[in-house]
Formats: C-alpha cells, sequence, structure tokens
C-alpha cells in the first residue's frame, strides 16, 4: 500500500520535567463563575496537580453576533498561569449539543475546511498563553469514518493509489480483503497529520498530543510509529468502564498495564502520558459503570508511572452540568469539594514529589520478553467473524490471547512489552536473551517472515501460540499452500479441530498442565525438531532449533485456557521458558492470581518495584533475583499497611506497594 | 409549552350506577351467527355481567358497494339491550388486516378526514339505542407517533408555539431536552380531544371513556388532568402478559393494584372502569404468556373495586376466530362455554350485588401516603439512556423504585396513592399527617420547587430516595449550578457513588437494615440538620425539620434495594415514618411478603378490608389498629377456607378475602 | 393455488450402483496444482471412495480476455476418470467473491439469460466425459427469495394467478395469511425446474440431483413430489454445525437419522444421498463450531445406509485455501494427509463393500409409524411469531414436538417414517397396523380431513398431540366455527391454557406419566368417546373408535415434554400404543436414553440392525421380536468392541454396532 504523507520535521520538544505530571481536564462550559473557575485550579495545584486538559469548544468561541470570542477560556488559561498549571488545549471544532465524543473526521469539504479555520484562530489567540502546554489534535481519534462525501472522495483517492489484487502470487483467488480496514486506518492518520500541518502554519514550536482510546478494540487502527512523526508525546484514554469490558473489575489493574505498554511502545523515542483516566462514577454514560475506589486511583497512577508514563490527566476535575455526562466522572464533588479520590491523587502526587531523584530518571527494566501483535491478524479476525458469530465462540479472540501471557508474566513480577508489529526494532545484531511472543496472530504479512527468521537466526526466542500465521494479508491459509514459517516454525500445522470445552494441555517442562481451549492445532513436524506436547502420535507442540535461537510453537489458545481455567500453571511455564531473572529483575518467588508487579530501574542502577494486590486477601510476598547484590528495600509508597523485610514484601488487599531497592 | 387546547363544556355525566359494573369484550366480526352473538348476551346476563365493550370495525360497516351497512352491529346492539347489557363502542377506523390494536394517529389529512366520517357515521346511527352506554375513543393511546405527513405538519406548528431554548437561566447550555417527548404527550392528547369534539358535533350527551395502557411504560405521555376536560370516566387496559414485565407473576396482584390507584388518580372527580383485564391465555401475542387462574381474575376484580373502580371489564368473553390472537385471551371457551375464569367473575359480580349496600358507596380510605411521579423524571432516564444502556444497570430505574415503596406500604396493608405531580392538589391550607414520596424522581421542574415547599411548611413530610431532583426540566444538573431544593431537603448531593452490588442501609430507626442498590448518593448537609444514615463521616440519609413538617432525604436505591433483597425491612421503617395507623387503617401486625390489603370506608364508618395472599402458603395475619372502636368483622367475599376470628385473618394461598368490619 | 409447470419427461436413471457411494468434494481453485488435483483423486480411490462433488465456478471458466476456458476443471474430470471416480458438478454461476453458498435466485433477468448461457457452456464441454455422473442444480436451495426485479416480477404473475381471498366459507374474514411463504416455496420449484430444463436442451440423459438444506428449518419450503417429476436423485446438506442447532450434540446422531428420513421421504421411487456431511472443524464459519469425531463420521454413514441412502458426500475433501471457509470442513488436514476422519470413511466404505450382497439390496424395513408434517402448520407458527416471540415460548414449536416422538421410537429400536402430507399415500384400501402422528400442527388445509377420515376408516391409528389443528391453512381457528375434525377425533377443543412450567401428563396405559409443557389442551369430548387423561373433570386425552380404526388425542405438548424431562415414558407409551413388534421389527427390551437403532431388510428375508451409543457409557441391550424364528446375529461392523451374543448386543460409548440377522 501506498502511503503519500507529508513528513514535517518536528522539533525535539523536552517534556516540561520529567518528572511526571498529574493532572485533571478542566470542564469549562458557559455559566461557570469566575470564582468556580479560579476555584478549580487553586484545588489543582493545592493537590499536586500541575497539569490540565480544557475542551475547546468552538460552539462557546463565536459570540451571538457571529464573532469569535474567546473570554470564557481566557479566563481560565489566566487562572492556570496564576496558579502555574500547564494546559492542553483540546480541539473541538462545532458539532451538534449531544455529541460526547466529538466528530473524528468532517463529513465534507466545507466542515474540513471550517475546522481549518477554528485551528487558525485558535492556535493564534492562545499561543501567547505562558500557561499552554500542548494541543491536543483531536479527542480519542479511532473509528468515526462514515459513509460521507469526504470519505468517499478521499476513498477514490486511495483506491486508486491503492489498486485491487485478485489473486496471490501462487495464482490462488483472493476471496476476502482488508482494505476497509486499511483505508479507516489510513485516513485515522491522513486526519491527524492535516490537523497537526494546520497548527505548525501558526506556531511552530508548541508541543502536540494525541489520545487514542479503547486500545484494546482500536490498536489496529492506529499508526503510531507514523505518528511519531508529528506529534511531540504520545497519550490515550483508558477508561475502564468504557474500554475494559473484556475483564472483571479486579483485572482493571492489569488492563491498566496492558494499555499503558501499548501506549508506551507506540510513543517511541517521544514521552507518552496517560490522556484520559476515570475519574468518577459514571452516572449514565458508558458501558460498565462504576466508582473508582481511592485504592484504584492510585494503582492506576502507579502503573502509569511504572510504564515510564511521563504523566497521567483525570476525566474530570469538575463534573459537567448538562447533558449525558452530567454529574459524573469527577474527582471533586458537586461542591467543587475533594473527594477520596482526589485526595489520592494528591497523595501519589506527594509521594513522586518527595521522591523525585528516584523517580524522575527512572526508566522501565527492559524484560526483553515482547508480545508481538499484528493489525492484519486482529482485522482478519474482524471480517471472518462478522457474520455475528460471538467472541465467546473464540473466534474473535482480539488481544485476550496476548493479555493471557501478559497477565501470566505480570503475577510473575514481569512486565513483557507489548508492541505492534511495526514498532519492534528487528534491526539489531544480537537477540540473545530476547523472547517474542506471538499469540493467536491469525494473519501475518508475508513480509514478516524474514523479519522473524532473522530475529530467531540472531538468538532471539520465538514463542507462538493459537492459529498464529494461519492467513496472510490477503486472508489466503498460506499454511494450504506453501506455509512461508515452515522452517522457522519447525513444520506446519496439519489440521485445526475445534474442542467445544477447555482441555488439559501438558508441556512437557511444568508442574502442572496448561489448558488449552476451543482451537487443538496439530503439527506436521519436520524432521529433527523436538516434540513439546502430544497426544500419543498427534503433535501438539514443538521446540524448534535454529540459527542461534529456537521457536517454541503451541498452536492451540493457551493464553485463552489461562483466563478460562487458571493463569499460574502459564505464568511457570513462560518463567522456565523465558528466564527472565537473567535479566535482573526481581520476581515472585511463587506468582499469585491477581497480584501484579512492575520494575522500574535507576540511572544509579537501584530498582523500584510497583506492587499491586487484587487478591481479595493480605499477601505475603517472597521475592527472588539471581543478582547476587545484596539488595536493601525502603518503601517509597504504601497506601495501606504493607512493607518489605529483606526481600518478602507483605501488602494489603488492593494495597499498592511502591519499594526502592539498592 | 404553550398548549391551545380548545376547552369544552362537559355536562358531569354520572356513571349508571354507584355498583362497579362487571363485563368484558364481545367480539362481533363477519360469519359470527345471529343465533351466536344472542349466546353472548345471554351468557353475559346469566353470569352477572352487566356492561361490554364493541369494538366498532369501520371495515365490517362497509358492504361491497362501498355503502355502509352496520347490520353486523346493529344485531347486537339489539341483542344487549334484550338481555339488559350496556355496551361501550370502541372506535376502529379502517387499518390493515394484521392490525390487533389500530393505529393512534392518521399517516395524513386524508385519513383523519376519513376518521371524521366514520365518526359521524357511527355516532349518528347508533345514538338511538338504549344500549349505547358509551364511546371508547380509540383503543389505547399512548405510543404509535410515526414520521409521517401528519406528524410533521403538526411538529412544525408546535416547535412554532413552543421554541427551542439554548441555554438555562444561570446561562449554562442545555445539551439534552426533553422536546420530542413533550410533543408526543401533546399529541395523544390533542388526538383524543379532537376525536371528542368530533362526536360531540352529532351527540352532546353520550358518556366518552378512553383506555390507556401498559401504564408503567405510558403514564409520563397522559395528561390525565386535561383529558378529564372531555371525558366521562376513565379506564385502562391492564394486562399481565403484555404490561407487567417488570415483576414476577406473584407481584401481579401488586402490579394490578398500583395500576389502579395511577387510573384513580388520573381520573379525578370522575369514576374510573378497568377497561382491559386479560381474559384467557394468550397463544400467540403478548410478551409474557399465562393463562389467569380463576384466583387471579377474582384478585384482579377485587383489587379493581378496592380502588374505587367502577367496573371491569375483561379482554374478551369470546375468541377471536382469525388472525395472531385467534383461540386466545377469552373468558368463554371455543363452544362459547363457561370457563373456570367466567365462574369467578359471576362468583364476585354476585357478591358485589348482595353486598350492594356495603359497596355501592364505599370509597377509599385515604392512606394520606402518595407516591408522585414527573413525567420529567421518565423522559429524563429515558434519553439519558438511549444509548442502548440496559435497565438492569438501574440507569433506567422509571416505576421500579417507587413501586418498592408501593409494594413496601401495600403489604403493611396501606394502599398508597400513586399520582401525577400535576394531579396531586397542592393548594390546601395544611398537610400535617400527609406524606409525599418522591422516590428516585431524577427531574424534578424548577415550578415544583415552591409547591413542595409550601407542603412541608405547612406540615407535610417528604420522603425523598434515589437521584430524586438530580436534573431539572432541561436535564440540567441543578445540584451542580445552584440545587434549589437545598433548603428544603436539607443540603445537597456531594456526590454519586455507582456501586455494583445491593448493599445494606442501616437507617437509624428501623430493626433490619433498608437495602441500597446502585447508585449511592452522598450528602452535604446543611448545619442543623439531622443524620439519619450514616458510614462513618459519610452522611447517606438525613432528616430536615422545615416549617412544620419534615423532610427524610435518603439519596438512594432503596426502594429497588427492596426489590434485590426484601421488602420487609423498608415496609416496617415505612410504617414508623407515616405514622398511618393515625389514619384509623386497618394495618398488618407484621408485614408478610406477598400479602398484600386495600381497605374502603363506607359512608356510615364502616370499614372493609379487601386481602389478597400471594405468598405460597396459608397464612394468620393478627390486624392491627388505633382506633379505640371495638371492630367486628364480618366476611363478606372468601373464595378458599378463608375467614376471621377477632382481628385475626386466616387466608389460603392465592385466596381473596373481603371482610367488612363495623 | 393454481400452480402451471411445464411437466417434462424424464427418463428413469438408474443409480450407477445399489451399493451406496460414498465420497466428498474436491475443491477445484485456482492455485492447485496438476500434482495436487491428482493427489487429491488418488487419495479418494485409495480410500474407498468412488464419487465426488466439483463446484464449477462459472468465474474460473474464463479467462481473462473474457472466453470460456474449461482447463481448471477438465484437469479434474481426467483425473476422475483415471482415479474411476464419478463426478457430480455443482452449477455455480457468477457471483461475489465472499459469497460462501451462491445465489438462489438471480436479481434480473439479464442475471438468469447469463445463467442459461452458463448452463448450455458446461452442459455442452462437459457432457463427453465418463466421469460425469450428474448435475447438482444448484446449491442448497431454500431462502434467498429476496426483493428484486426479478421477484417482483414473478410475484405479480404468481397473485395474478393465485387471487388473494379475503374470507373463509362461512363468511369470517382472514386476516393473516400464508401466501409470502406459498410464494417462496413456488418460486423455489420454480427455479429448479427451470435449470433442469436448461440442461435437458443439451444433455437429456444426464442424472439430475438437488441438494436442499436445514432441512428442520427448510422443509415446508421444499416440494419434494414435483421435485421428483424432474430430479433422478433427491439429497441433501445435513451439516451438524450449521442445522442441527436445535439440539446438543449428542442428539445429532438422532438429528441425522430423522434428516435422512424426511430426504428419504421426499425421494419417493428415486434414491437418495446424503449430498453434504460436515467432513472436519469450521474455524470461521457455521452456528455451532465443532469438530467431527471419527465416531460421528461413522455414526452418520451408518445411518445414512440405515435409512436406504445410495450415497454420502462430505464437505469436503481439501479445505479452501481462502475466504470465510479457509482451512475448514475437510478430511485432508493442510498436507493433503488423511486424517482418523478420512480413515474413518474408508473403514465404512471397507465393510460395506465386504458386506455388498447384504447391504445393496436391504430397504428399510417399514415401521408403519408416519410422523406427518404440514407446510401449512410450519408457515402459520412462523407468521404468528413474527412479532419476535421467542420459540423457547414454545410458540413456534417447528419439528420439536414431531422429533420428540421420532426420538422415542428411534431409542426404542424403531426407526419412524418422517413425511410431508403430500409424500403419504392416502389411496390404500387397508390401514390397519400403520400409524400417523400429527404433533403439533397447528394448522390443517381443509382437503386433509377427508383423507385422515379415510385413513382411520380403513383401520389406521391416528395419534395426535399439541396444537394439532386449530387452524385452517387461512389461519383462521377452525375449532371456533365448526371444527372439521370432530367427528374423527371424536370432540373439539374447549380451551387451551398456557403452562409456565412442565407438567405430568399421566396417561392411563403407561407406567410413568409423561409429560406435558407450555399448552394445555382441554378436550371437549363427544358423547361415546373414551377419556384417556384427565384431572378429574377436565379431559385432556380422548381415544376414538372411528370406522376400523382409532384415534388417539392429547393436544398437550407431550414430545417437547419428553424433551425437557425424560424420553423413556413416551417411548414406553407409543410402544404400547403403535404395536411395532407385530412388524417383526427387533426392538429394545428396555429404551435407553440415546441409545439408536435403525433396520434393514434383506430381499432373502434377513435383517440388519444398526445401533449407535450416544449415553456417555457403554450399554448391554437385549433385543426383543415377536417373531418366532431363531434369529442368529453376525457383526458387519464394530468399530469399538461391541459384539452380539444371542439378541444381546453389547455396545461401547460412541460405538456404532451393525449386526446381521438370520
Amino acid at each position: 500500500m501506498l502511503m503519500t504523507f507529508l513528513i514535517c520535521m518536528v522539533p525535539a520538544f523536552p517534556i516540561a520535567q520529567d518528572l511526571p505530571m498529574l493532572g485533571a481536564q478542566v470542564f469549562i462550559e458557559p455559566g461557570q463563575t469566575e470564582q468556580q473557575t479560579e476555584g478549580l485550579f487553586k484545588t489543582l495545584a493545592e493537590h499536586g496537580m500541575n497539569i490540565c486538559r480544557i475542551r475547546m469548544f468552538e460552539s462557546y468561541m463565536i459570540d451571538e453576533k457571529g464573532d469569535w470570542d474567546f473570554s470564557l477560556f481566557d479566563r481560565a488559561f489566566q487562572m492556570a498561569e496564576k496558579y502555574d498549571v500547564k494546559v492542553m488545549g483540546t480541539f473541538f471544532p462545532a458539532t451538534s449539543k449531544t455529541d460526547i465524543g466529538g466528530w473524528k473526521f468532517p463529513k465534507n469539504d466545507e466542515q474540513l475546511n471550517s475546522f481549518a479555520t477554528y485551528i487558525q484562530k485558535t492556535v493564534q489567540h492562545f499561543k501567547t498563553y505562558k500557561s499552554l502546554y500542548a494541543w491536543v489534535l483531536i479527542n480519542e481519534p479511532g473509528g468515526g469514518l462514515y459513509d460521507t462525501a469526504f470519505s468517499r472522495s478521499k476513498r477514490a483517492i486511495w483506491d486508486n493509489e491503492n489498486p485491487e489484487i485478485t489473486q496471490v502470487e501462487n495464482g490462488y483467488p483472493i476471496l476476502a480483503d482488508l482494505r476497509d480496514q486499511a483505508f479507516e486506518r489510513y485516513m485515522t492518520s491522513w486526519m491527524l497529520n492535516w490537523i497537526a500541518q494546520e497548527v505548525r502554519k501558526y506556531d511552530k514550536d508548541i508541543h502536540l498530543h494525541v489520545n487514542n482510546h479503547a486500545i484494546f478494540s482500536n490498536a489496529q487502527a492506529y499508526d503510531f510509529p507514523y505518528w511519531q512523526t508529528f506529534l511531540n508525546s504520545l497519550g490515550g484514554s483508558a477508561h475502564a468502564s468504557w474500554h475494559f469490558g473484556l475483564f472483571e473489575r479486579k483485572a482493571y489493574a492489569m488492563a491498566m498495564a496492558a494499555n499503558a505498554e501499548i501506549i508506551r511502545s507506540g510513543s517511541g523515542e517521544l514521552p507518552w502520558l496517560m490522556t484520559e483516566l476515570q475519574g468518577g462514577s459514571n452516572i449514565y454514560s458508558g458501558y460498565n459503570p462504576m466508582c473508582p475506589t481511592p485504592e484504584e486511583i492510585t494503582q492506576w497512577l502507579w502503573l502509569t508511572v511504572g510504564a515510564e508514563g511521563k504523566g497521567a490527566i483525570f476525566w474530570s476535575l469538575n463534573p459537567r452540568a448538562s447533558g449525558i455526562e452530567a454529574g459524573g466522572w469527577a474527582l471533586l464533588d458537586f461542591q467543587h469539594q475533594p473527594t477520596d479520590r482526589l485526595l489520592a491523587v494528591a497523595n501519589v502526587s506527594k509521594s513522586i514529589e518527595k521522591h523525585k531523584k528516584i523517580i524522575a530518571k527512572a526508566f522501565k527494566q527492559d524484560p526483553k520478553i515482547n508480545l508481538i501483535y499484528f493489525k492484519e491478524s486482529f482485522w482478519t479476525e474482524t471480517i471472518q467473524t462478522r457474520n455475528g458469530v460471538a467472541a465467546t465462540d473464540g473466534r474473535n479472540v482480539g488481544f485476550k490471547e496476548i493479555l493471557g501471557y501478559y497477565k501470566a508474566l505480570l503475577e510473575s513480577g514481569i512486565n513483557a512489552n507489548i508492541a505492534a508489529y511495526e514498532e519492534f526494532d528487528f534491526s539489531r545484531d544480537n537477540y540473545e536473551g530476547h523472547t517474542i511472543v506471538l499469540a493467536n496472530q491469525v494473519a501475518l504479512p508475508k513480509a514478516s517472515v524474514s523479519k522473524l527468521e532473522n530475529f530467531v537466526t540472531k538468538g532471539g526466542k520465538l514463542i507462538v501460540s493459537g492459529l498464529t500465521g494461519l492467513f496472510d494479508e490477503n486472508v489466503h491459509n498460506v499454511m494450504l499452500t506453501g506455509f512461508p514459517f515452515q522452517a522457522l516454525f519447525g513444520g506446519n500445522i496439519s489440521e485445526i479441530k475445534y474442542i467445544d470445552k477447555v482441555f488439559p494441555f501438558p508441556v512437557n517442562n511444568t508442574k502442572q498442565p496448561l489448558s488449552g481451549v476451543l482451537f487443538k492445532g496439530i503439527i506436521a513436524k519436520k524432521e529433527g525438531v523436538t516434540t513439546l506436547v502430544n497426544e500419543d502420535d498427534v503433535i501438539l507442540g514443538v521446540r524448534n532449533q535454529y540459527g542461534l535461537g529456537q521457536v517454541v510453537w503451541i498452536p492451540s489458545l493457551i493464553g485463552l485456557g489461562a483466563w478460562e481455567n487458571s493463569i499460574t500453571p502459564l505464568a511457570d511455564w513462560l518463567v522456565t521458558e523465558c528466564k527472565p531473572d537473567e535479566n535482573n529483575l526481581f520476581l515472585f518467588e511463587n506468582p499469585t492470581e491477581d497480584v501484579l508487579m512492575q520494575t522500574l530501574q535507576s540511572p544509579n542502577g537501584g530498582l523500584t518495584t510497583i506492587c499491586i494486590n487484587k487478591s481479595g486477601k493480605k499477601q505475603i510476598l517472597p521475592l527472588r533475583t539471581s543478582s547476587k547484590k545484596n539488595w536493601k528495600g525502603t518503601v517509597l509508597f504504601a497506601n495501606k499497611t504493607g512493607g518489605v523485610e529483606g526481600t518478602v514484601l507483605n501488602i494489603d488487599n488492593e494495597e499498592t506497594l511502591v519499594v526502592h531497592w539498592e
């Protein structure tokens, strides 16, 4: 596919400070008094929050005569200056009054031009404020590409540049394609770049940011590496009640960590922030209503910090007064007084400030385990199941298999990387000690073969599960017509059996069997390849030495099986396979369901562990590390009675315990 | 909103007699023989049924040449005269053959004009029959306002008379509105009034009636006080299988009582009848199929009588022969022989006739407890949840919170009033001993503030629960921007927490804790206000003395919590709060789940209690009353082995026991 | 309804051989190499499979210049000849690339004409191949009649020939009709006949076949007696995962047997084949994904043989490479190696070949029990429930009541006939020993009265259950207006009570009570008729002597009740009523849930029993027969440890045991 983007030179803006900034959306709307507005900024400042977002409603900037009138927002920017709060302004061009998220694409050229005018007016007007920190290009891109004059005209151009092909190289017909999905991804990027270029016409220096959303549904629509060319930082909306519907509430902390990893990977060398976190009850909006507890707020903040997040902004500080979200989502109550949730934010902020020497420069200790996802895989699952077959049939697994691995590792104390295929660095000379996991990536583009082969040849370990590699990027079943991964994986699939219950999956080197579910892939292995799992003559898993590296291939859904049954056997097995202790990480001696740990590293060699206990009871957690160093732990943060003795953590239910080790 | 109705003078028609009339729909259709038609009326007469309805199909009044031919219906009216049965004729203008309910609005002016002709022809023709008792203006108004030439033209006029406003007084924008709902309500009234005026052109004296339906879904669309200006009696369809889907079957008796109360309140000074009750199995139509038992038939009739109903008419006497409802719904079997259900009707009829001196003039003893609902509240819930969020999330509570209170009271022996805000008399000088309950009335119009303040000032007690008062009539969250009920309620909400399980709710003055669910509202109380419920520092309920009265405010869903957990603690608490024994009512000594009681009062001071046992087993039920009178009870009706000894009732499962006390 | 079909003379093609042919779909698509194609046919031959199907994609027969190019398929036909495999070619005119089933009707005349050209080209080209065995007219007719120029023009003609009537004979209006359904059935036949006539223009002799599908949903759309006039054999698709959704997996064997019976009946004097059986996992397509076990494959094949099937063809031999079905459904694995499923086919093939003398001429021993279904009944249920009322309400019972009987009988060892009303031979002189069951046939056309009376008069037994006869073919409730079955059934329904739980149903002559569910029909019986079931005065079942025969009428859902509760009491009762041992059948001494048996008869008088055990455990099964002959059994086939001793079978779980008795 040919993409003709204008690549602009963006100066390497530094993030304002290296310490994570905490903040919230200050909701500005007509009717608010000056005193109220001031109170909001004062409250931020008093609770250790030094950044905010403001939605820049075009509707509230046009006065009754149709003239531009920025006064409502001027007041807010002035107050921000007064209380030393940085502002990220979110572009929000005029839309219908009931539209709570804003449109993602204009419906025609007229609306596009009107947006350009709005950008010009807004950027030119507010660039003089010292409190202006960044523009957020649009709220939550992803989706929203409807059949309009605008989209049809863009599609015609795109179709011309990306002509349809009707057969694959070996002559087989292409009977399904991913063109609609590819076009939507292209347009999502096109739109963001267009906005960025419009801003740059009037302000060369301002920081540009954007918040993706619903990452477990939308990741495949985001071309983060390209976005890096016009952004200064990446962000995301991670609202438990809107976006974590795949999970039970106690797994929301794991989901937040995973969401952070996906954005961290997408940000590349840029800094990233969690642009939206749920601040309070969602009364009428959102799929799975909840009121976050102070403990959850605390967890979400530390998990962001633990993934190198340089900020976390709640939606919202103050509740809106009208419409479907009126009265909800906020850190302040109806009298603009602090809730226990705001106090939790202040508490974390204080700890960050206090330990700024440790935290400011800390970086994620690379676990060298990479869960890689392919846009083509998610797209293929989407189109293969668009006849309405339910996800519970296992036919649209999406991120769930990947997150089985992620959860197993996080509960071992390992915060695995989660990266899009395009984001992983395949250019190194040596991959010894590095692992890539391809968990049910049902469609792998042909171009990935040599990259993955190179990775293993140079010492990498590749773990492959589920229906990975069944299709290429043309929804063509390559296993039938010449499997390009035959040499690398050590064979081919002979067939895929649909199994209607969870089945035990005895891997040779584990204490307890893993669990498989739904698909059982049988391997026709090449000679010389080691059998890892078998049922009599039927081979269900193999280990293939390849170059300096190794591939472990288990074409069944052992991640999903872990969700259905128990995570622990998978955790044990992964630790055995990946040998993460060689990377000096702290690990749990015994993985415990729903107890998580991330590790940050300080430039001076100290480590900081962030441990969260969602298990429903107090836990005593011995740690292990292969390092011979005699680590001594100091508690940086604990919001219950948690502490550390030697290398044993004790932690209350729902507690977040941050320990620094030297 | 400006409503420009023509107010016509309607003579105060007396109801034919003060004794409740029992009857059924006689279904007249081509093919029926004269002998069959006569048999139907004879059967009515022989079973104590002196009123019927006939659906006046326009389709069956036009002969093959297109001329009017009333003979099919003439025969029926003649038979009605012969057997002394009164006829309520239901207008049923021509519609498609598969339309089982009839249209509610014409699709264009042509159809409206055709309806006018039909009314003229029908009214002029049948006005000479002595058996003609009333016209039912249209079958089951409510809903049915589609996007047609007719509705668009009416909407244009209405929009002009009711211009949209874009902000509330304090300057906040209006982001959601209730205009579609208000227009539908307006049109429902417009249409009924139009029909009434058409009839009055040709018959100044005939009784006019209409039956609303699905009251728990549609109440907010009915402007009963306005309807009183052109009707002579109000009615309703209360079909368990169509309309009581909120409830399990054993709660249908409670639902029938509540339905009756809503209509009774709506009828004002006019008499009311239950126009449609399910007579037999619904084989293919209706949501929750059932065959009423004779016991249920008996319960429904006495519950109607107990709510001052002046009649009850079953749908239907005889089954239809064709279409989706063929063979169902009837009191007669396929041979037009009585079923056990018809015999149950006859049995109640005989008892009413026998005790006519007691029953004819009896009126409901006013419990002085009023469950008030606001159309704006139901509308607001509708629009706030129109993105498809399920009612089970607690976001579209509708009548369910109100009916938690109603059930608790009815199981205490108190038949609370249920009234639309517009129906309650706010003009009295003294409200001592009166209670208003506002149960999750999420939107209260600003105009209600002074009325409610006046009610409490003059001695009334106001009980407020759930999210009552969160919004005004513009879906504006007034709690955020100046809560107009602050003085009255004794504070404001500080925030609303969404809780995902049932939680205990310990009110100070109850034996057992109540239960809350879904929303937990926290109060920022004013000084001097008494805390009623708290969790440490968090205040969940207050009691506020105001003028001569008092407000009890518990902004959690304690009605819904009672449904989820147990009704009894709520019942106990309400009896303690409302002191209903001061109104001389008989009460149950101990409320029992699913045992109900209504009380009627005779002009001579005697009382009649109607007790129904849905508890699944025989019950011994001591009564209490604060009256010093030495009451002596006589059984008027019992359909099992029930009886009375002193002030103790004994009653079989599913029995209806009617006792007169002097 | 007037049908003006052209009846063509079709020569009586013999089936190629009398022995059942086993085979599979060979999927031919561009990209496949010659070597691969050859390998597929070689594999068939090596595994005892002598027939195949090929989908003749028009899209793959037109070269880049738009000229016809048959080479891809020529190669396949040549390979078929080389390996002595017969080919059934399926017409598959050009369609969209994602269409996996093909269109059923053209959208306009242009597409019809294009289809005609395709037929001409294809038939003329391939008629020279000896390997060509038959043309399959179209894939899976049934459904697919959309609102198009084509359908509208055909409907106008049909409407003209079948004018709507507005009232039934006795003057009652018709308020619902079955015209849409009747038109769709007409068009399904029209289309097939049209294709057949097109073929006959170019090939007078070739065998013509068609495979219906989803028989439990579509049977009413198929006019099999008419199809017999232009077909040479009948077939069907019976895919467990697409078509057996009414059942749990363990009942799929019963469903396959029933499906076979329906097709067998529809084929009349023609041979029939099971044209499509699921060969492997359905990964992304199909409602209820599964991978058939070798045991299931074996069961399905023998069940087909046991119903006189002259062939069974799997979908498919090799998996497709592209689109939604890529990689699924196949008997071969991705390397085109045999799976355990293919070996199971080969195993059955070998047994058939080995015992060809016994199997070739064997015919089904007529159990003389006929489960008759009426298209009008299924249509009526469809339109009566089209407001979305769920089938679980019992309102759209379809085949489920019939199959309650079928399962009860099959688990008694009796393979009852299942026939459309139009297929049953009502012309005999004597029906002694014959039974007809009308299980919830809610609509019986008036013309059936005399036929059913004649059947009973001449000695037949009629068992009637559920709401049978409630309506006529005009959805008119005849029980209300003159029940035409009054004399035959021995009364009329007095009413139908909807019951919301399973209720015990004590028939006089059974050990255990049967179970009823949902509808309880009460009988107003005629004098002299015997009561069979009653609750006090309420009569729920009668036995009526009529002529030389007898009617047993139980207007409740005792078939559905057996599904809900237990099949065994119904099995016991049916054996008592139908006396099947008089027909010399082998019966199970004691019916066992989920253990099935069919019996075939050889011309020499020998019997062959096919027994399948789905009960979850090994079973010892004594047989009984009323014949005085001293039967001696020999095992023809057993795929586990099953065997026979005297007249006692022993059979493993999931085993198929075929025993020949002399």
